[in-house]
């Protein structure tokens, strides 16, 4: 029976997540796979998508575990009603954030207990981690300003200043650096093509050669 | 240095306990304490009434953890935004329901592990535990009938059966009788001015004598 795979793709503000998880699934399912893309906080079920609002809808000055107890809240929907059944089934499930972003930006950048975000993590997910976590990485300045370029309204974080990306950054990279076999970072400065080229030769050397593009 | 205590009630539908708990508020300011009274979920800041919100929009089929850890998001709002600081300035909580409610309703009466749920209140409370939890019983069927004859819209709990309700109610029997120390179950039939003379000779006789009212 075929066994799926669990894939994250992690980083700050304007890695490019969003535009290399949708060539990644691009990729894998030209190669015949079936490819489940989803993302956090929000994917997974209607009340995943409800807590997504409530952290996005800006202005509520959260506690900081709040936030991290919610980002677990939609987890866990995620993981129970959409992650878990599409690896049983032998579906490769590629997510846009998962549990290094609380670690991140609730722990490094924001200072909570990582202790406590690791045991949160167990307790919502049952410890459930990726095959392989894709971090993408570029210096801060390149980052914001890639996401102040793009339309909508300013994301909460992007207004928190040099520090907190700092921080953050520092985080996923030392994120990565303890657990070398679960991930690997990526250099993400450049155009799309070559960063979208980096990651998957990432994933074709840690996960095996994904056959040929129909 | 004075310190505050910090009292819960709590009990299935149609226990009476925010018209007790109002009572209660009435009396120990009476006796010229001060009184700060709060509910679970809900109390305590914006972002908690927001998860408030969020639980009681009604048809959204939580996953039943998800239901804990969003109980336990708005539980750190109000104790971080509220009940220390009350408690700090040596003033009386009252709180409408607390951590009993979530072993007693995702716990009990749902089936999340109940391990699971001691370690998150650990990790969303540091552990924060009532001097005196106030448990009003009475049996189902007379809480349900109290509860259907509110105005405005049924509750999404009571919609759920009888069996439900009974693990509920002997739910919140079991946590008492194994935590004798602080909780007092008080029987809930009656009038409301019977229950709450025994409420109030309860806290008296638990707490130490009150005073005289003004």
């Amino acid at each position: 029976m075929a066994t799926g795979r669990f894939i994250t793709l992690e980083g700050g503000e304007g890695a490019g997540k969003s535009t290399q998880i949708r060539l990644l699934a691009q990729a894998l399912t030209d190669r015949g796979l079936e490819v489940v893309t989803t993302r956090e906080p929000g994917g997974g079920s209607d009340g995943a998508a409800g807590i997504r609002a409530l952290l996005v809808a800006g202005d509520t000055p959260w506690q900081r575990l709040t936030e991290a107890l919610l980002h677990n809240a939609a987890r866990h929907e995620n993981v129970e009603a959409l992650v878990r059944p599409a690896l049983a089934r032998g579906a490769w499930v590629l997510c846009d954030r998962y549990v290094d972003s609380t670690m991140a930006y609730q722990g490094y950048a924001m200072g909570v207990d990582r202790g406590v975000l690791a045991d949160l993590h167990r307790l919502s997910t049952g410890g459930l981690m990726p095959d392989l976590t894709l971090v993408l990485d570029l210096p801060v300045e390149a980052g914001l300003a890639r996401a102040g370029s793009r339309p909508g309204a300013e994301d909460r974080y992007e207004r928190m200043g040099m520090a907190f990306h700092e921080r953050l950054r520092q985080g996923f990279l030392d994120i990565a650096a303890h657990d070398p076999g679960r991930c690997a970072v990526i250099d993400a400065t450049g155009d799309i093509a070559t960063i979208q080229a980096r990651l998957l030769g990432v994933v074709e050397r840690r996960l095996g050669p994904l056959g040929r593009a129909a």
